[in-house]
């Protein structure tokens, strides 16, 4: 009987969890719940399971717990291991339920929803010591199988019974557990990592980026600092544009309703976008959740011959969507992002050397920023299911086979997702794996032919017929705050010196030599560095720490010696001392960090 | 008594309007009204007054009248004038004012609305050969006081009685009459000179904006063309800002309802503001009207020390006002317009020094774009009403005094205008007088006590208090829209070098020398130069015409003789061949011009 228990509570293991871990972690949870309830006997546990890495329990209770609270609790936990209780299970008819759990609220609403769902059949109770537990399991078979010195108690948090903002107020309180200590050591150890490298943090840290809630959620305002990094990037992905024979274009935040009609991103996406402006007599404006729309008014507002095809029209344009709040978290989902964005419009028989042209591009910014493992995902329509798609199936097959041909040639590992088209057309993302192993989803290139239908569009053919061109929307960053968010994680805030907001810190030992560092900062600043001096009169020890809290690629010490030699005495933010040399022979050993390195030789493969 | 009665028409010429003129026109605008109805006998003639350099008359008519008819009633008036018809005035009872426009429900209109506000006076009429209109007057003695070829027709146009879009659709005839042939033929040069010149007319020529129905009125999209311009614009006003300590930084479109409340900017403008988006549960969002509340966010994001002030944040920030479509016309007035703004927070014993700095950049800017003929107004407060002001008298007094005193010791040619103030501090205005007299506001300096008051501003001083900083708005273009739209026609389209959308176009005199046009291109993009290659296999002639229509300002052709001796030549788009030349002494010829010049010796004047 109890075997046929524990044999299905197996089966409540999720499939992509260790089961051992997932046992450990579920029973942490119930010896956590036991500890409070001992400390707070008033408190009343509500749900506790285990999620990823870690696990959790609500309970009701009338205030959160101290910090001596806490560490009375996993002192508790690792006494209640050390006793080996062990976990029985056992079968309860409804009504011994409702009578175990008298004075709970919350497990008496579980039970009766179990009631209106599976009508008589009895529940699980779980129990170690003293502690019961309503719970489908499974747990370890006692106590002793955790190590005392693999379970930690993490942070607490508020939550709302069953997630819901209407319901009562709980207060989460998160640890982890794992099958020993190195285990545990290490998962902190990563989260540790990560929290250094959180761009969140960093961003506060090096003063890039803030949220204002006068401004509102998700809508970044950018400080001097992390401006000055996303203007370089910008930079950067404007000159290999034009390099590219993209066109640069400007359009407005807004647009008629009747604009995002016709493009069909209005009314259909009109939940995550922020509401369209009505009154003044006006039909309405909607502030714009994309780019196309402006840019296909761009493309139309002449007439447009086969020879001047492609036409590659390019702006960084911030767009608006109105991304729930619970989404909401740094600078990887926002409610007002900018795209580097761009559209080709094309004849049919370009539409292969577009695409190559910009996954080329898209690589060598990856390449660039030192993104190197990344994957490429080619998301295909479902050719089981076709009426879900705009456009006929010969022209989705040659779209398709133009997308396949060109990743393939490239040699790229690609995975190919059915189904994962968008309805207008094929894509090619690209997946980056950041240096804490974390897939993030970043540039995009996609294959469109409905906007054209839907706009109208055409050209001028050799036939002197009218034609409908192709369109790609590509960006190879996808969204600027979402690559910066994931640049500053991969690089720890490390950026590479052509990146780095400050280039170089120009810094006196004593107020005797601020002249001489004007001069050598000034020099620098000639030379178009990004620098700053500081001639404060603080110890020069505490100009370095703070400079190097900053990650300020390069600083410049300059005393005695220095003036009189008219040189100057160079640090690395790694804390290696260059030693002394000329101002020419600084500016020459940096020389090739002052721009990204394109690999245009390893990635630009011929055509055929 | 007809004497009495001509002594009270005189008295209905405007103070700034030529007496002579402004009877010639209300006569000839009579001249052509006898004239229309001689062609149109069913058209009923409305009002017809003189106004700037024109006149006109309005007709209820069944359709505009074509461009022969048009033609007939010139020659027509041409013949009144040599018939020397006299203009008899006489004073009509009421009745007999019915009687005579019993045909005719506008005068009808008129003349009871006279009644209702005269009472029984009687009105007057004047009457030229078999013409009779109800007309207080002046006018000519007779017809033979106008020249023959000094009156023009210039256009036609839809109009609504009494400008009111819910009444009768009139048809409005437009002239012009002059004291004589030379002066009408000065006044149609300025026209067509003002035509060439206009922005709108060349923003189409040369590709540099557009506008979009679906978009939105008022709304401009940037070609590529304009964008190259305008960016080329907001690069060099960065570099120049980064030299004098501005901080870019980059902020949202948008702000809670709540971030405008504080600010002052709703609900008390929104009469001129997109509405707010409502609704998905939220307080409410504004497309942001100024970039002011979002810097203030920055500032205040951190304590300020009294060391680090001034704190000067700079953004190249789109606002939206929703401007009344009337108002609308090209660049000069817009419903999305970008501000080259900055705000600097400052302690008050900086804001002279500040202001000098942002008066300096301002004169700089115009300097640097050719703008020789300025004014600055110093707008004050009214001091008689100083309620109607934000701030302590004495803080006011030494506002004013501050920038009075920088102007002066500039030795600007300032204009003082009283109660001309904004409510929270004083201005300087730039007023610039473009290449045909007329004069626009551009950049602006504001001094504002008013906003760190509204939120709460403050720094840390050297004494370790709280202290309140001043705030300085500054715009040295003031709107890039409106600028760029000044410049044009300023300019009539012919660009400097460096701000020319394209600079160079490197042309093929045939498809032979394809290949070396290509190199040469390649070698002018190399050195940074916007280029573009034409290789058609077009006569050289058309090439040619075409980059001039353009205004590129140099267009390089190569053929035999430059592919052999591996040089090029050189044309200017004034016409003027510059012969041959190798390509670096091209780039030689042409460095200084790269650049805008900043005349910092010229303008700079050390401070006491």
């Amino acid at each position: 009987m109890v075997e046929e228990l524990l044999r299905r509570a197996e089966t409540y293991i999720p499939e992509d969890y260790d089961p051992n871990l997932y046992k450990i972690r579920h029973s942490a949870a119930h010896i956590m719940a036991q500890a409070v309830v001992e400390r707070f006997p008033e408190a009343k546990p509500t749900i506790g399971p285990p999620i990823e890495d870690r696990f959790y329990y609500d309970f009701e209770m009338s205030s959160p717990p101290h910090e001596e609270d806490l560490s009375w609790i996993e002192d508790r936990m690792r006494a209640i291991i050390k006793e080996r209780h062990r976990f029985e299970i056992r079968e309860v008819a409804l009504d011994e339920a409702r009578a175990l759990f008298a004075d709970n609220p919350y497990k008496l609403e579980l039970i009766e929803e179990l009631a209106a769902q599976d009508g008589d059949t009895p529940l699980t109770v779980y129990q170690q010591g003293p502690f019961v537990d309503l719970c489908r399991g499974p747990h370890v078979p006692h106590t002793g199988y955790l190590k005392p010195n693999g379970v930690k108690l993490l942070s607490i948090a508020g939550a709302y019974w069953r997630g819901d903002a209407e319901k009562a107020q709980l207060i989460r309180i998160y640890g982890t557990a794992w099958k020993n200590r190195t285990q545990l050591q290490e998962y902190l150890d990563r989260l540790e990592q990560a929290r250094a490298r959180d761009h969140r943090v960093l961003g506060k840290k090096l003063e890039l980026f803030m949220f204002s809630e006068k401004v509102g959620p998700g809508l970044p305002l950018w400080l001097p600092a992390g401006t000055t990094l996303r203007e370089t990037l910008v930079n950067f992905l404007r000159e290999e544009q034009l390099r590219r024979g993209y066109e640069p274009v400007i359009t407005p935040h807004i647009g008629h309703l009747d604009l995002y009609r016709t493009s069909g991103h209005y009314p259909y996406y009109s939940e995550s976008q922020f509401p369209p402006m009505h009154s003044h007599g006006m039909d309405g404006y909607l502030l714009k959740p994309m780019n196309c729309p402006h840019h296909i008014q761009i493309y139309a507002h002449k007439r447009r011959s086969y020879r001047e095809l492609p036409v590659k029209l390019a702006e960084f344009g911030q767009v608006y969507r109105y991304e729930q709040t619970g989404e909401l978290g740094g600078l990887t989902r926002v409610r007002g992002f900018t795209v580097d964005d761009a559209h080709i419009f094309c004849r049919h028989d370009q539409v292969e050397e577009e695409i190559w042209d910009s996954v080329d591009l898209a690589l060598q910014v990856l390449g660039a920023l030192d993104f190197k493992d990344y994957s490429v995902q080619l998301s295909l329509r479902d050719p089981s299911n076709h009426e879900r798609y705009t456009g006929a199936v010969e022209v989705w097959e040659a779209a398709e086979d133009s997308m396949r041909k060109v990743v393939n040639k490239m040699n790229l590992d690609v995975r190919e997702e059915l189904g994962e088209a968008a309805f207008y057309g094929p894509k090619i993302d690209f997946m980056v794996r950041d240096a804490l192993g974390r897939q993030w989803q970043l540039g995009t290139v996609q294959l469109d032919y409905n906007l054209p239908e839907r706009f109208d569009l055409w050209y001028t053919g050799a036939d002197d017929e009218r034609h409908r061109p192709a369109m790609i929307h590509r960006a190879p960053f996808g969204s600027m705050e979402r690559f910066i968010g994931v640049l500053i994680e991969h690089c720890a805030g490390v950026f590479p010196l052509w990146l780095a907001p400050e280039q170089v810190r120009v810094m006196s030992i004593s107020e005797r030599f601020a002249d001489y560092a004007g001069d050598v900062h000034a020099g620098l600043q000639e030379e178009g560095l990004r620098t700053t001096l500081d001639v404060r009169s603080e110890k020069i020890g505490y100009k370095i720490r703070e400079a190097e809290l900053l990650k300020v690629p390069y600083m410049v010490v300059l005393g005695a010696r220095e003036a009189e030699g008219k040189t100057i005495t160079v640090r690395a933010r790694s804390g290696e001392n260059l030693g002394g040399m000329t101002l020419d022979s600084f500016l020459d050993s940096i020389q090739n960090d002052r721009s990204p390195i394109m690999r245009r030789d390893l990635v630009r493969v011929p055509k055929e």
